[in-house]
C-alpha cells in the first residue's frame, strides 16, 4: 500500500473483516452452500453441489494426510471427467498446485513435465495408465499414482487399461475428511495451477497461473459468455486446455452444471446437449468443424439454442454459417495459455444483425476486444510498443497486460523476461486493429508468408479455401521460392466423398484473392495436428519444403 | 507478498504485465472503446458511451487545470442527473474522491460533511442551490461552487434555484480535455467515494470506499442482477445512496444504459419505462409501494419485465405480489452504506416457483446469501463470535467480510474499530439462519421489543399489518410499560380513501400473531421518513413514549 499521503490513506489499513484473497475456490464454498441441491456435475449420474464440494473438500484433506502441502504439484492425466474438475478444487483446496496434462502426450514429454513441475502425486485415469507407466520408467522421481477407475469409459468410446497405482481414486477421497476446513490463501497471486505449453520448439514451458488471475477470469467468462444458475456447460473443451479456459471455475462460480465428456464425438455430443439440457460449450474450431459436417444420422435439431465459445483460430465463416443455421450461437475468443484461455472476444453489436450473412460472418471471426476483466488488449509496433493506428491495415503485434496474464514461467526466469519486456505480454501474434476497435490478427509472426517482398497472410488464403463448398480443412505455408523468396503452398482436406482438383481450386482463388497471393502448390489428404488439435504448420513447412 | 518458500513463488512477481489495480474506472474505458455507439445516458437525449467518456475525460482535466490531484475531494449535490453520473468517473479519474451528499439534508448536516470530509469543490445542482448556499454561510472552508443547470428541471418535477458558484458545468468541462489519460490508482485500496452515513443519533460518518471494492461489488451487481449489453437501468435509486449502490458503475461495466431520472414519481416513471426500454432498476420499498399503489391512470403494463432490485428494508409480500402482477421481478437484497450497498441477496432458488404465492413471497423476503463477490455472510453471537445453528430460530448479529467492506470511517479511528472488533463487520442487524442457508434479519438490534421478558420482532408484527388490504405503510416500535416492560406501538398509514378502526386491525393482527405481540396501540397518520427513505423509528420512539 502507498504512503498514507492524505486523510483517506490515515488509519485504514487492509484488515480481515474488510480484505480477503481473491480465489476461485470461494465460488465453490459460495454454490455450494447457496445451491447445495443444484447439479454440480453431469457424467453417467447427476453429483448435486453439496457431493461434488464434500467430494473436493475430501480430496484436499487426503492430500493433506498424505502429507502435501503449500506449493506441492499434483498432476492429472484424464479426459473430461469428474475426478480432473474436483481436482481443480481438491488440489488448491489444500495449497497446492494443479498440473492437468494433455492426454495426447507420449510418455517423455509427460516424464519431462512430471519431473520439471516436480509433482508429488498424479491421479491417472485408467484409459491412460499404459503411457504413464512408460513415463514413470524414464524418471527418477516416483510420485503416488492414484488411479481412476471411470464407469463411463466404454460408453463414451474408451478402454480402461489396467490399474497402476497404489491407491483407488474413491478410496483416495475415503481417507479424506468431508468437512475439511479451507483457508484461502494468503496471498491472491499464490500459484493454483501448472499448465505446460504445446512447445512446438524445444522443451515445454510450464505457465503459472495464480488465485487472483483465476478468479477475474472465471467472472469475466461467466458475463462473456451469459452463464447464470440453471446453464448446463458440455465440457468438449479439454479441461487440460488452459484449465478448460477456467471454465472449471467459471461454471461453479454461477452454480452452473459441468457436463463431463470423454471424447469429442458428434455421434456422444448431439444426444448429450439433448439429455442434459446443454446451454453452453466451447471448442476449437475443429470441434466446431465435426458439429457442422457430422453425418445426417447423427446431427439433430437443438432443443435449444446453445452458446459456443471457440478460439485457437479464427472460426472460419462457413463453419459459423453452418452451425448458427443449427441453433448454435458461435462467440470467437483469443487467447493463450499464458492469458489463462479467453482474454479478448468478439462482442456483438448490435447494427451487425443487419449485415448480410457473409459479411456478419468476416467480422464475428475477428479476435475482438478485451475481456472486462483484462487491463488492456493493444495493437503496437514490436520494436518501438507504439500503438498502431486504428485503420484495419498496419500490422502490429498483439499484446496484453493485465491480472489474467501469468505468473510466468516456471523455473525459466530468462522467457519469462522476453515474455513481459517493456510492460507487456507479447503474444508474437501479429494483426490489425480495426476503425471499430476490434483486433483481428492477421497470422503468427512466423506464419506470414513474405514473397516478392509483399506479406501474404497465411489465414487470409485459408478463408478463402475454406469457402469453398467442398474443401473440410486447410492450412497454407510458405515455401521456398527461387524467384519470389517465397510463395504460398496449401494443404487441403476435402469433405468425405467429394472431388476437386488444384486447377479447380486456384481458379476458385483467383476469384478472391490478388494474384501474389494464389497457392503456387496443392497438397490434398489429411492434416497433421498438435495434442491439443491446432494443425502444425512446422510439419506442414518442411513437406513444403521437401516438394520443392 | 509471502516469502518464496517454493518453486512457485520464485522469480514471479507482480509487474506491469500481468498486474494492474483493479477499478471501476476500467469499466468506462472498455465501454467507451468497445461500445463507443452505445447509449450511455438517457436524459432529455441520449449520451453515447463515447460521448460519456469525454464529458468525464473533460470533467477530470478540468479539476486537474485547476490544481485539484491526489485524494481532494469533491462533493457533488444533485439528484439523479447526468452530472452526478459524470462525478462517478471525472472526480477518481484525476485521483479525487466522490462525496455525493443526500439531497434531503438540511445546511446543518450538508456544511457538517463538507468541512468534515474537506470538500474542495462542489457540484450543484440549482434545485439545491438555495440550500448549499445556506451551508456555506455557516463554513470556514470555501470550496470551488459549480452550477448545474439541469434543463429537465422542471420537466421531472423540480424548480431551479440562483446561480452561486463561479463557472457553470459545461463551461468548467469546457475547461478541460476531451482526451485527458487516466492513470490506474496506484495501489488498488486508494479512496475512491466518500458516503455518510444517515447518522440516526450523532454526526453522520464518512464511509470510505475503494476501487477494489467498487470493481467487485459493481460486478456482483451485474452478474447478480443480469445486466448485459443492451439493459436499460432506471435511475430511482438516489446515486447518492451508497453510489447508488454501486450501480453506478456496474452498469457502465455491462455498456447497458443510465436512464437518469429527478424525482421518483410514479408519472414520470411509468411513462419513461415505455420511453428508455427500461429493463432494471432498483429502489427501497417506498418506491415499490408507491410503483404498486400508483393510480389506476397511471399505472400501465410494463412493455417487457422488469428486474426490481430493492432493499433496506424487507419488502411486504403484498407489495411483491402486487408489483408480479404487474411484470416486475422483484429481487431482495440487503447491505449497508458500509458494504457498499448490496451484500446479500435472496437468490431465487427453482423450487419456490411451486410454492403458493403467499409461501413464495415470503421466502424471497429474506435477505438471503452473500453476493459472489463477498467473502462470507454471517450470522454470529455478538459477544463469542460463534456461528448460530441454521434451525431459523437461533437470534444471531449478522456480520460480513470481504473485499466489499468499507475501508473504515474517515477520520474516526474509534468507530472503525468497533465496527470491525474481532474480525467481521458488524451489521447490527440481528437475524436467524435458515436451515437452507439463507438469512433472515429479524430486527435492528434496538428495533426488538422486550415484553414480559419475551422478544418481540417489531418486523414481524409489521409483516402482518401491511398484508391488511386497507394499509400503506406500517412500522412497530416499543412503549413503555409499567406491567411487561415494553409493549408494540404500531404506527400505520391506509391506503388512500380507505377507512379502518383500531379494533378492526387489532383483530385481523389476532388472527397471525401471538396475543403477546399484538399492538397495544395503534396511531393512524403518515409516517416520518429518513432523507433516504427510511422509516425514522426513533421518532416514533419518542411519540410511542410521549402518549403512554
Amino acid at each position: 500500500m502507498a504512503e498514507a499521503t492524505n486523510q483517506f490513506e490515515t488509519d485504514l489499513p487492509r484488515r480481515e473483516a474488510n480484505f480477503a484473497p481473491l480465489s476461485p475456490m470461494s465460488y465453490l464454498m459460495r454454490s455450494a452452500a447457496v445451491f447445495p441441491n443444484a447439479t454440480a456435475v453431469h457424467h453417467g449420474r447427476a453429483y448435486s453441489y453439496r457431493e461434488f464440494a464434500e467430494r473436493c473438500r475430501r480430496l484436499a484433506s487426503a492430500f493433506a494426510k498424505r502429507g502435501l502441502g503449500l506449493g506441492d504439484t499434483v498432476a492429472v492425466m484424464a479426459p473430461n471427467v469428474p475426478a480432473l474438475l474436483e481436482a481443480h478444487y481438491g488440489v488448491p483446496l489444500f495449497g497446492g498446485v494443479l498440473n492437468a496434462i494433455n492426454i495426447r502426450l507420449d510418455a517423455g514429454a509427460i516424464a519431462f513435465i512430471l519431473e520439471h513441475g516436480e509433482a508429488k502425486a498424479i491421479i491417472v485415469d485408467r484409459e491412460f495408465s499404459p503411457v504413464i507407466a512408460e513415463a514413470l520408467k524414464r524418471m527418477d522421481r516416483q510420485p503416488l499414482v492414484i488411479d481412476y477407475d471411470d464407469e463411463m469409459t466404454e460408453a463414451q468410446g474408451g478402454r480402461r487399461g489396467p490399474r497402476l497405482g497404489e491407491v483407488d481414486y474413491e478410496d483416495f477421497l475415503g481417507e479424506g475428511d468431508p468437512a475439511y476446513e479451507w483457508q484461502p490463501p494468503a496471498d491472491e497471486w499464490q500459484a493454483l495451477a501448472l499448465n505446460y505449453t504445446s512447445g512446438t520448439t524445444g522443451d515445454p514451458k510450464g505457465v503459472v497461473y495464480h488465485h487472483r488471475g483465476a478468479f477475474l477470469n472465471a467472472m469475466g467468462n461467466a458475463m462473456v459468455l451469459g452463464l447464470e444458475q440453471g446453464s448446463s456447460y458440455l465440457w468438449t473443451l479439454p479441461m487440460f486446455h488452459c484449465n478448460g479456459w477456467t471454465f472449471t471455475w467459471g461454471v461453479t462460480a454461477m452454480a452452473a452444471t459441468h457436463v463431463c465428456l470423454r471424447k469429442v464425438d458428434p455421434a456422444l455430443i448431439y444426444p448429450l446437449i439433448e439429455e442434459a439440457g446443454v446451454t453452453h460449450m466451447c471448442g476449437a474450431p475443429i470441434v466446431l468443424n465435426l458439429l457442422a459436417h457430422a453425418p445426417a444420422d447423427i446431427r439433430r435439431p437443438l432443443p435449444r439454442p446453445v452458446r459456443v465459445m471457440t478460439g485457437g483460430a479464427a472460426p472460419p465463416s462457413t463453419v459459423i454459417l453452418r452451425l448458427e443455421k443449427q441453433g448454435f450461437e458461435v462467440l470467437h475468443a483469443y487467447g493463450l495459455t499464458e492469458s489463462y484461455g479467453p482474454s479478448t472476444y468478439c462482442a456483438w453489436q448490435q447494427d451487425w444483425a443487419e449485415l448480410p450473412l457473409e459479411q456478419r460472418a468476416i467480422k464475428m471471426a475477428r479476435q475482438g476486444v478485451g475481456y472486462p476483466t483484462l487491463q488492456e488488449a493493444s495493437v503496437r509496433d514490436p520494436e518501438t510498443l507504439e500503438a498502431v493506428p486504428a485503420d484495419g491495415e498496419t500490422v502490429g503485434e498483439l499484446m496484453l497486460r493485465g491480472n489474467t496474464i501469468m505468473k510466468g514461467y516456471l523455473k525459466n526466469p530468462a522467457a519469462t523476461e522476453k515474455a513481459f519486456a517493456g510492460g507487456w505480454f507479447r503474444t508474437g501474434d501479429l494483426g490489425v486493429l480495426h476503425p471499430d476497435g476490434y483486433v483481428e490478427i492477421k497470422d503468427r509472426s512466423k506464419d506470414i508468408i513474405i514473397s516478392g517482398g509483399e506479406n501474404i497472410s497465411s489465414l487470409e488464403v485459408e478463408e478463402v479455401l475454406y469457402r469453398h463448398p467442398k474443401v473440410l480443412e486447410a492450412a497454407v505455408v510458405a515455401q521456398p521460392d527461387m524467384k519470389w523468396g517465397e510463395t504460398p503452398c496449401a494443404f487441403v482436406t476435402l469433405q468425405e466423398g467429394e472431388e476437386l482438383t488444384a486447377e479447380e481450386l486456384v481458379a476458385w482463388c483467383s476469384e478472391h484473392l490478388a494474384r501474389y497471393k494464389l497457392p503456387k502448390r496443392i497438397i490434398f489428404g489429411s492434416l497433421p495436428k498438435t495434442s491439443t488439435g491446432k494443425i502444425q504448420k512446422f510439419v506442414l513447412r518442411e513437406q513444403a519444403k521437401e516438394g520443392v
